[in-house]
């Protein structure tokens, strides 16, 4: 088979939100990489995370890896508000910037239900796998399609955004409109004041105090001079997004709760217990944003679940599958869970 | 021995700090509560911590607890900046407000060491205990007077203030600080979008995940009706204190280390093995701003020191000493623990 690699829109009109409210001429940014097989069995859906879009996905695909290209068929669509797929920076004029309306994770997975139903005529894929905003979306997946899915892998983090992580997305949202230059999202050029107090604090929950302490922060992206190239990376990463687009990702992950679907009627419990599909839960030891413990409530209440932590020092950036953001032991560790996991459904 | 109970200013003219710069006109504001022996051997000093005056101090202090009125002359000296001590919201006008010099911890006590020798008379009290940037104070005492007290009781502090804690207050700084209406530190009026984007900041990290799980937050201050109410309650308590004061009080804390003075030439370890008094350190184990492992290689490096973790799930506030914010058992524990010392040592 071809390692295919390709990125595409996927046009899904004018979308009906969970809230009732229609997202016009929504649209979805997907990246494929590797051929879907003739008998539609392949199909991974490899969902984005918050302020990482499908070229993120890249670190965690590879041939030899458990995401490898020459095998399956990688599909990565991207998050609404992410500024790929519709967002407030790429919205129709109407519901531009300010006034795009809150997007869930039930919409996202359900637009994404429609792109493999519609684009690829894919019914059950493969496996479901997402890190951090992209593992509450495998969770939404599960819960929802686990009975025709082969499996879900949700790392670094939970089916249901905990309080206090919500405190500290209210936090960051907070700091960021403190920006007078916000004006209510109707800025007119990057409140860079409010998005590098975003930065910060956002920053001060990628690494709990021990990593920190042992400076693994300045091993990222290819190593940094000292803490201010750190925090002035992140500062740019976070700066280059459009403000009102990190605002609608965090109002998402603020939202996150598998239980808010009609079908569960707000149970977080009955919803888990509809994840039927074997799954491998990967949590890492050190995230403080998703917390490994939160996960082992949630485990017990799902059928066929594995809970496998991570044990890391890289905190959240633990479960990136990237060597870039972790090391090659939780890469290693992340892929041969993932391979397993394929060894039993394939 | 009776119980009195005073408060009053104590004038320390144009005070030098370590920076070299003049604090023209400094004062402490001072509050007492019992009365100094003939023998000046019953002196506590119990410092204040951040946000919290002399008056906070009082839900640690009462008759049958440990820090007892009727038995030990309790005295409680304002940090600077607190609004009560010589504060950037009541200096000189020269020095007022933006102008307010970098005030270190060694210039608190070296403040507080005057009081001691000037006012009462005292050259060796003996005990000195502070929670949260109190604690910090106890070891930056114990560091530059340890021959000379009794015994310190640092209570949810570091010797050496953490990478994570200094970004996580470096945040809540920029979340201030974004709002335009603080103007440098110029304001007219409270910055009050930035003042409550520093609250929900700073709201995130007084408990741990499960401790806001299980709503504990909810029994704070007599009980909150709802999340919002407890906001609300946060809000309130930053809101009423003046911006650059907050500020100021938050560059003590990033800048703590008690390795930062001339006699150690920056090594916090050579300061820690100079804290010669029994020291009793008492982290909480849900402390995630003085997280209870931090001070297991500080108690190591310091002669004579026990570390006593209150196992708590209240957080930061399980050291706070007071049955309003955590629990009797936290509030036992601890009083406990000094009472032992002070049996020890009196």
């Amino acid at each position: 088979m071809g390692n295919k690699h390709e990125t595409f829109t996927f046009k899904l009109g004018d979308f009906k939100l969970q809230s009732g409210k229609i997202l016009k001429d929504a649209f979805l940014i997907v990246d494929v990489q590797g051929e879907l097989n003739s008998a539609k069995s392949n199909a991974i859906v490899f969902a984005t995370c918050f302020g990482g879009d499908h070229n993120f996905n890249q670190m965690g695909i590879g041939e030899g890896r458990a995401l490898d290209p020459s095998k399956y068929c990688i599909i990565s669509p991207n998050l609404f508000c992410s500024g790929q797929s519709s967002s407030p920076s790429n919205a129709s004029p109407s519901q531009k910037g300010s006034k795009f309306p809150l997007v869930t994770y039930y919409d996202n997975i359900n637009a994404q239900d429609k792109l493999l139903q519609e684009y690829f005529g894919i019914t059950n894929p493969l496996l479901y796998i997402g890190f951090s905003m992209g593992a509450q979306q495998a969770f939404h997946w599960g819960a929802l399609h686990g009975s025709r899915t082969g499996g879900i892998v949700p790392i670094c983090g939970t089916a249901k955004t905990t309080f206090q992580n919500w405190i500290a997305l209210e936090g960051c949202k907070l700091a960021l409109t403190a920006d007078a230059a916000f004006d209510n999202g109707n800025y007119t050029s990057p409140p860079s004041i409010g998005l590098k107090a975003f930065s910060m604090n956002y920053t001060s929950r990628l690494f709990d105090q021990k990593g920190y302490e042992e400076n693994l922060h300045l091993g990222l992206f290819g190593g940094l001079a000292d803490d201010h190239a750190y925090f002035q990376t992140l500062n740019d990463l976070f700066s280059g997004i459009d403000a009102n687009n990190l605002i609608g990702m965090a109002n998402t992950w603020q939202h996150g709760d598998i239980g808010k679907h009609e079908k569960f009627g707000g149970s977080t419990a009955k919803a888990l217990s509809n994840i039927t599909c074997p799954a491998l839960v990967m949590p890492s030891s050190s995230d403080i944003s998703f917390v490994a413990e939160d996960n082992i409530p949630e485990v017990k209440k799902m059928p066929d679940a594995d809970l496998k932590v991570i044990d890391s020092k890289y905190g959240h950036f633990a479960g990136s599958m990237s060597p870039a953001l972790s090391s090659e032991k939780e890469v290693n560790f992340i892929d041969d869970g993932i391979k397993d996991l394929l060894e039993k459904i394939g």
